[in-house]
Order: structure tokens, then C-alpha cells, then sequence
């Protein structure tokens, strides 16, 4: 941490700042310029707040040396994790796609998505059982009704289950049937929810918030892995900006820079970032070639009867023309799908 | 709802359109104009979803007329509602302001700002007892100890008391002793949380989310105001902007647009919004001006101790010489403080 | 200028860099901690660009201390600039505001606004004879011929004139009839224009782009006020966010902010930043509150039939109640209007 | 065009618009709804102004259903146009990169990166003469003894010259040496040098401002079209979001969402999206899987001396590298490079 002085700030202002530095346990390192003086705080700045030193006199501004996230961090876990899944591996050299529909909306619509999705060669099923509505007249999920369907669906096809929950008492519930526990864009911070999925110890989808930094995520995810679950793995799916022919813009930037900074997975969900079907192939076959290390794509037989998200689904067809497409992108730059 | 039909869209496709729309229940109405057919349809569509017609051949587009809340609305309800809090009311001609520190650290830092607050003719505290932090290596507040202090310092000093509720299981204990319960702008769309608070019956402060637009903040006040608790209180703090010298860039024209859409009272936050509390006092004063029912501002008698959010939060004298001036800006409009 | 070694950067990597700050002719400054070795390069960082460090080998990131601007700074020059304009002065304690039509669109029009805007108590006319516009098939302007038109209105009524001014090439004729200069949102970055203007030694408003942050506000004044013209005043007038309800959200702590770290004078257009005539009353009453030297509002005779951004004007009669009001509200702050 | 009336408006409100819809010579089409009347305006809108009808009593809102770009429309123009470049075309099967430095520094730099570009079998050259820089202070570009280097160059190496045009009296100047005009993101919405470079009726490659939706960047180019000048390339350079990581974020969903819109070629400038060189690799790649018709990429043979914009410059090795991983790209997805 480095704390700027004023223009003009005194002497003793600065050894104030000083003094309270070494009062909590930390070194400071002194640097006169012709304008500014600053003073360098030494130590492991993730335990300091800012507030220590902002308001002291004479301060103008504080600046962060080191990410605020640690467990999370490529510069503490150098390798790449790896989390596996029902027999396959998500983070390894191989692109996973996770497809199905947005709800669970009755058995015939479930197993009918389950068949398609399963010949196309994918080996995780996604469907809501619990679905966070902007509107409260919208369908909320059929709850546990729909998670016996989806195990009765696993038993049936062998596929593994991604699912969401939303609240930190549905977890014990949703736990017991899902292979994934996915927490939605807008409980990316919903820190108690956060506590609850690191405690179950269950891989966990995280997915980044439609208005936070990849830093924000990143110290989500920190809140899971400090409960010793390292099965974390997250989900770029579009943050929103003044652009509204999109639902959001996918930041496929967030690739790159995602596994410079962290050993997660990275995984893109194009359905939700473009709300619109057609653009759902051409941004799937960038994220990969952006280096994903998976896709989350919604799939519907019938989109156009969809409860939720219809104009985002692809139907069985589409989707298995686009898994042909995305494995030839994959195997361009090095990788099997 | 308007459905508007591509260029070139055939008789066929126009017509199982309309097929549906009378299915659905609804009416369909055609304008044939020189490049486009549009269909319109009659009826509450606030129960019609836009995919039932987005993914069906020949559609462009669909166009919503209607806003999508009901009860929040001031088309249904046109009088303002005014919530009575203990003793005072918001929503009336009295700008009301709910002052204190962002969390509860201790009784002599609790007690020492109530004192304050009160002296400045303020009628509610706000405290945490449950913090929501970005790190999960921040302090996370004291929980129902925190909760124990406030109901003393209420006893002591006659003040309401506002504190946040993070997770649906802490809302029966936070009931019994919060006056008001905030959602905090991280969990504006967590629904089990909102219908818990809309079971509680309690005053609710709603924060508008970091990244939702006016209309999805009155969405969420939809969640609470369906379980017939119609005491929601709005509070816009600052929206997530390119700008990175304030922490949020505080959105003013929400409280005149608010007051247009909705019959609940608005608040503001400049403390959050700001982040800093040089900017307090002119952005308090500049929310009143554009007609807010009250301001909810961050006061510590040691800022530069504070556990969370020093830097944004007034000493008690500075905060005491705001109110003074914030009640001539508020009488210069004709109302009182 | 601080730069930041990667954990692990050796030795010969540190060495390297302070050999080349000291061959730029600066000094550096050593601090080794824990995780990350820095390096303060001391002397005046405007000349240094930070591509210089960033590649160097060991290299994590580089941190600006100071602001990139000078002469645009409070820094550098602590007093108010105040602008003299045609007998009044922007930037001192009397708010000032500049009122008139989007565009000059005929005589009738011009002087029907001019004599009611006169009439108000305002001294300064806007109104537009240069327009730029979104679509080609839109009303671009009169160009020259209302530029006489405004002559004459001057001569009529005393009135000062703003007009905008839109390249390079128009800056000799619009300086000839203008007294303010204005730089629209679309050109704040348009460099060739900024030195056209700072040459021509008028007082200048220049409109922060709609993308744009403060800082680069600051850097595009700092164009003109190399040339030597220091009679700039600087105007927000909204920024572009995911919120669509207005046309642009008002930043209005852009004021306050500005306030610290500039001399400059400060305007708002609140009628730009709306879009909505309803909203422009709370805003400017806002924008006083928050401490703006001045307003800049659109007022058309008869708004239904401008040919330009009718929607956002308000007729004379709403504008001349404002104007009342306006006195009020800054008068609660002490200042006059 | 779309006029929504407000809830309980009167029938002389109606006719009133229906009277003046007639009156502007369109045809009016009315719709009665439960809640709402609405009020269909036919014939081209593109030639109505929504001010003509916002303002009138009783209308709540205006909604446009045709786009405002003409000639810019795949509607109007279905086949992809493809503009002939010395030799090469850009918008058919083949992907084209151009690529240079950001600016000409001095001919020992312009020839290095001309001869490794030309050998990497690209067939277009960027460098810039005239610079837009945010600082005054910064270099500027060394302006006609650059595009005289750039004509030489051109000679010895057979390469196509890409360069930036900043305001309407250099484009004589530089239309003699380029055969690309270039239109820089803070010029998108500079009116007078879109009119300019139609004038020139030479290719333009226009960049989205990158603060600007793909509508306005679409009008932008109509502007352009308007001159019969009909070689106009779009690019996607990146937009301003509140992510602070990158300097801009790349949205690649433009790609899909153009190609539907517009017959425009789309290109691809992911280095100044990305701000580092680091990512330029996986975004380049990303690219071409989405489906753009070229990329712009930065090349320096000594980024870390580079003038301006060096750390998102690739070295030629790395450049040489990308080319070949990007042609494996292009090869899976079916075209050529």
C-alpha cells in the first residue's frame, strides 16, 4: 500500500502516518518527490483498510500495491485447477459444454432437452429448479418437484447436473441433487449464500455479476475457497453497459485476463450475455477460441413455449450443428471438445 | 404489446400471430404500414411474456407499452405514500434524515453517535449489525450483539432504529428489533429475501442495485408490496459508471423520474454514492433540492477508526453543521426538516 | 510515477529500470517489500510515459501519482478563475444562467425566445447555428445566416451569445459573432478544435463528453489553456450509463469533485442530461444546491414544434418560474442569481 | 412510429395527433387498448422527428420501429459489400489484417515494422501521421514527413497505407498518400469530417466510438454513405464500461449483430480494446471465430521505445506467431486468411 501526501503536507503529518503504521505492525518507507511525498506501507496489505490512513491530514490518496484476494490468486496457486465432474474435467485441455434448458418446466420438455443434449456428446445437464424473476408475476421454478426430475433424468442418461440456488436454505436441499451448484449473476455478492456453497463443499459455478469487476469476482470466489472448497469455477456471462441491442455485452476480454490473474476455471455463458439465439453460435465459437475452458448454452425443444429466456435457447438442431462447429475451433488452437 | 413483423414477413406467418394472441386470451389489432406490419395486442400484458412470440417466423420484434410493476406504480395508486416510523413519517412535506455509522463496533462508538445524531434533531439511526463486504477478510459486523446495542440506544434515546438484513433466515430476528429493515443495493434482486421482508410487514428501505436501472428497482418493490406489505421506502445511492473518482456516480434525476413513476417515498444515499465525505454535504443538499423525501448519511465520531466506510462517513460536528444548512435548501423549496 | 515489480522479479530486472529512469533524467527510489519490490521515480511525471517501464522485463504494473494536467489544476493556480462575459462574470458568487433554443431556427423564433429569456433576468443567450446531429437527414443548422440573426438579437436586447462551433475551419466566423465559444459533448476530444479555440482567445464552454471522466475533462481544458486562453468554463451535462429512462444521467457530483481540483468555473446542463422537459426544474434546482456557478437551459416558445430536441425545452413561462425558484435555492446557500 | 397515449387521455388528445399525423402527410392508424390507445403513424419515419408528438397533451411516450439508417441497412442492400484495397478486398471470404505501429516515429522504425508486416503476408500497413492524444503534452504525430514515409514505404514493400484523418482540412492532404482513411473513435460523431471523408470518395475504415451504440456508429457511417462514397468498413475498437482492467471492452457481440444489421464490412481492432499486448492474441482469435472481416493490430519493433500506445504493441515475432495460429482459426471456421 502506498499512501500519497498532499502537496504541501507537513513534517509532522508525515510521521503521524508513520507512527500509526508501525502501530499496526507494519513498516513504512519513505520517498521525498519534488511534488508529492509518499510513504510505503510494508507487510501483507490484504489485512489494512484503507480508512486507516484516507482521512488522517495531510493525505491525498491511497493506492493498492497487491490484489486483494489471495486463496484465489495464480501468483499463490501457480497451476491450473482442475475440478472433475462425474467422470469428465472441467479445466483441462478439454472444452466441457454445459447446455440445457433455462427452467425445468415438466418432465416431457426435461427429458426431451436431456436426450438431445446427451447425443450431442455433452456430458452436463443445466435447468433451473429455483429461478430468480425480475418480475414476480414471471414463473419462479417448480422447486424440489423439478430436482427429482433431474436426478430421475441423471439416472436415466448419465449426464451430470448443474443447477442453481438462491438462498443459503435451499443449499442442504439442492445439494443433494446437483453435481454443480451454480449461483446466479445477482448473488454473485450475496455473501451468506457465498459462506453456504463453500461450506457444502460441492463444485460450485460462480458467475460473475452483470455489474462487477473481475476483481469483485475474484474475491467472491475467495469467499468459497476460504471455506477449503477449491472446486470453484467461474462463469463470464455479459455485464451490462449502455449498449442495449444486446441484453448484455459479453466481456470475452475476461478470458485472457481471468487466467492470468487465477487457476479457476473459466467458463462463458453467451445465452444469457446476448438474449438472442442467433448471436448464441458466433459467440460460442469466439469463447472458445478466446481460450475458455468451457460453455454454458442454453437449449429448448420448443423455445418459442418457453417459460423463461425462450428467445435465448437454441433448439436440439442448432445446438448440435454449433458442439460440430465449436470442436473444429477447439482443435484449431490445441484443444479437444 | 406491440409485435412488429420483418420486412418481407408473409400472410401465413402474420396470421398465426394473431392465432395465438387470441389463444393466449388477448386481442390482436393490424396496422399495415409501408415497410412493416405491427400487430398490436390488447390486454394486461404484464402477463404475457415476450417470448411467446420473439422465436415465431416473421417477428422482428416485440415492443412493451406497459410498465411491467403494478402496485408500485402511481397509475394505480396516485397519492404518495407516507410511512409512519415511529413517531415521524416519510414521505411527507418533512425531509426526514436517518443518520449514524455504517456498522456498530462497539457500545461507546454506537452510544457517542446516537448522541450526536439525536442532538441534530435526527429521528432515526442507521447501523449495521450485518455487513456485506467485498472481502472476507473485512469485519462482518457484530450480528445480534449489534442487534442488543440498538435496542439500548433506542431505549436511551427515543431514536428509530434502520439496520440491514442480508439473508431470509435473519429477518425474524432483525424484525424484532430493526423499525426498519434495508436491503442493501447488493441484494436488491435477491427474491427469497424480499418476499421474506415482504412477510415481516415490516417498514422496508430498499437500496436501488449498484446496476439496475429505475425500473427494475420498482420491480423489486413489486416482490414486496405482493405480500401486502406496502411500506417500502426507495433509496437511490449511486450507480456503477466509467467515472472512478466517486465511488458510484450518484443518479439525481431518479428522485424526479421516481416521483413521476411510483407513489413511494425516495431517499438518498450520498454517503455510499460518493464515497468520500467531502462530497457529502453538496450532494446532500443538491438531493433535496431535487425533491427527495430524506437522506440517509454516514456519521462516525472517529472516521479515520472506522472498522468499514471511514473515509465517506462526517464527524458529528460536520454532520451538525449539514443540517443546519440542509434545512434552508429544504425550506427554500417550501417544505420543513 | 511508481513502478510495481512482479513477485519474483529478479535483481538484474530492478537494476535494469532504475538505470533507465535515471537516463530520462529522474531519480528512483528503492522500497523492497514483502510480496513486491517498488520503484518511485522522482521528477515531474508529465513527461514520462508509462509504455516506458510497462515492457521492461519484470515489469507488474505502473501507478501515476500525480494528476497528468497542470494548468487546469488547483495545484497550480489556488483562486477561482472568474470569466468576464459582456458586463457579468461566471465563476464568482452570482450563479449565472445561459438560456435559449436548441437551434436558431428562424427570426420569429429567435427573438420570441431572446425577449423572453431577457425578460427572465438572464444574461446570456444560447442557441445553436452549427448543429451536429445523430442522422444526416436531420436539420443540420442555418449556419452564417443565423449567426446574423444573433447580431441582431444581441444588438436588440443586450443579450451575450453562446453558439457552438463544430471545426476548425468555422472558429474565425463563429468568434466573430459569438462571445462564448461552445465545444459540444461529441467534440471534447476533437484536438484540432481545441487548439482552433485556444488560439482565438474567447471564452470557451466546453461540454464533457458523454463518455467521458473528469480527468480527461481536465486534460481536453488543458488544450486550450496551452494556448494560452484562459477563460475556459467547463460544463457537465450528463454521461452515458445502462439506465435509458433519461437521455444521459446528470453527474452532479462532478461538481463538487471539479470544485477540488480545479480553478475553473463549473456549469450544468441539466437539459441535455434529461432529455425530458419535466425533469430540468428539479435538476437545476439540484445543480444549484451542489454548488454549479452556473446553468445552461433550453427554452423554446413553442417546444412541440422545434425542430431539434423540442422534447427537453421548456416554454418561457415554466422557464421564467424556474428562474424564480432558482433564486430561492441559491440564496439558502448564500449565494445570488 | 409508435405514439403511446397516457392512461385516461381524452378523445379530442387523439384526434389531435391523429389530426397532425395527417397533416406531416402520414397515415394514422389507431389501436384501443384496455389500458392504453395507441397510435400508429405509417409511412417512412425516418423523416419524422418524435419531438413532432412528445409534447403534445396526453401522449406518454413515442416508439420508433424502424431503424434511422437507410443505406447502412442490409434491408435496403442484402449482399455483403466488399471494398476493393490495392489488390485485396475487405468483406468476402478472406480475412485481411492491417497492421503497424500507432504512430510513424521515424523511418528506421516504419521500414523494420513495414518489412516484418509484409513478410507475416499481410497486405495492409497502419501508422499514424496526425495523433489524437489525450494529453497536450504527448507526442502529436509527425504529420506530412510521416505520410511522405509512408508513400515510400509503400513503393518498397507493395503494402496498402492505412492512416487516421483528424479534421476536414487535412483529408485532401491525406487522401493523396492513403488508400484507407482512417476515422478515429473520438471522431465517430465528428460530423463535419464524416461529410469530408464522403466527399473524398476514397475507403474509410470508421472506428465505433467507444462510447457509442452500434445505431449511432451505423448512422455515423450513413453519414459517410450519403456522399456516394459506399467503401465504408465498420471496426469494433472496444467500449467504455466500468471494468478498469482493460482499457476498453472489446464487444464482440457487435460482430454477429452488425452482420445482421448492416452489408458494411466489420473489422476488428483488439489492441486498443485490450490496452496490453498480452491479450491481444486470444482477442484476435476471438475475433475471426466470431466472424469479423479483418483485424487492425498494433506492431512495434521496440514496443518498450515506443512514442505511443507501446504496451499494447506486439513484437514481430509474436505478431508472426498469431498470424499463423490466427489462419488455423479462419481455416475452421471455412474461410481463408
Amino acid at each position: 500500500m502506498i499512501i500519497v501526501m498532499q502537496r504541501g503536507s507537513s513534517q509532522p503529518q508525515v510521521q503521524a502516518i508513520v507512527d500509526r503504521v508501525h502501530e499496526l505492525g507494519f513498516q513504512a518507507h519513505l520517498s521525498v518527490g519534488e511534488e508529492r511525498t509518499i510513504i510505503g506501507v510494508i507487510g501483507d496489505e490484504r489485512y489494512l483498510t484503507e480508512g486507516e490512513f484516507t482521512l488522517m491530514p495531510g493525505v491525498e490518496k491511497i493506492v493498492r500495491i497487491l490484489s486483494p484476494y489471495k486463496l484465489a490468486s495464480r501468483d499463490f496457486h501457480p497451476q491450473d485447477t482442475v475440478v472433475p465432474i462425474n467422470g469428465c474435467s472441467i479445466g483441462g485441455n478439454r472444452v466441457i459444454i454445459i447446455a440445457g434448458p433455462c427452467a425445468v418446466e415438466n418432465w416431457g420438455q426435461l427429458s426431451e432437452t436431456a436426450a438431445a443434449v446427451a447425443e450431442s456428446g455433452v456430458h452436463v445437464l443445466r435447468a433451473g429448479a429455483f429461478k430468480p424473476r425480475t418480475s414476480p408475476y414471471s414463473f419462479q421454478g417448480l422447486g424440489e418437484e423439478a430436482l427429482e426430475m433431474l436426478a430421475l433424468v441423471k439416472e436415466q442418461t448419465g449426464l451430470a447436473i448443474m443447477t442453481e440456488v438462491m438462498s443459503p436454505e435451499q443449499v442442504p436441499l439442492v445439494a443433494r441433487y446437483a453435481d454443480i451448484l451454480q449461483i446466479g449473476t445477482r448473488n454473485m455478492q450475496n455473501y451468506t449464500l457465498l459462506h453456504a456453497v463453500g461450506e457444502a463443499g460441492k463444485p460450485v459455478l460462480l458467475k460473475r455479476g452483470m455489474m462487477s469487476t473481475m476483481e469483485e469476482l475474484l474475491m467472491s470466489a475467495e469467499y468459497i475457497l476460504s471455506h477449503d472448497n477449491n472446486k470453484v469455477m467461474l462463469c463470464e456471462r455479459g455485464i451490462r453497459t449502455f449498449e442495449t441491442y444486446t441484453r448484455s455485452t459479453l466481456d470475452l476480454s475476461a478470458v485472457p485476463v481471468l487466467k492470468q490473474l487465477t487457476h479457476l476455471p473459466i467458463l462463458v455463458d453467451p445465452s444469457h450475455a446476448a438474449g438472442k439465439s442467433a448471436l448464441v453460435p458466433a459467440l460460442s465459437l469466439a469463447a472458445i477460441a478466446a481460450g475458455a475452458d468451457g460453455l454454458v448454452i442454453e437449449v429448448h425443444p420448443h423455445p418459442e413455449k418457453a417459460l423463461s429466456d425462450g428467445p435465448q435457447a437454441l433448439k436440439p438442431a442448432v445446438f448440435a450443428d454449433l458442439v460440430a462447429r465449436a470442436r473444429l475451433v477447439a482443435e484449431s488452437i490445441g484443444r479437444t471438445l
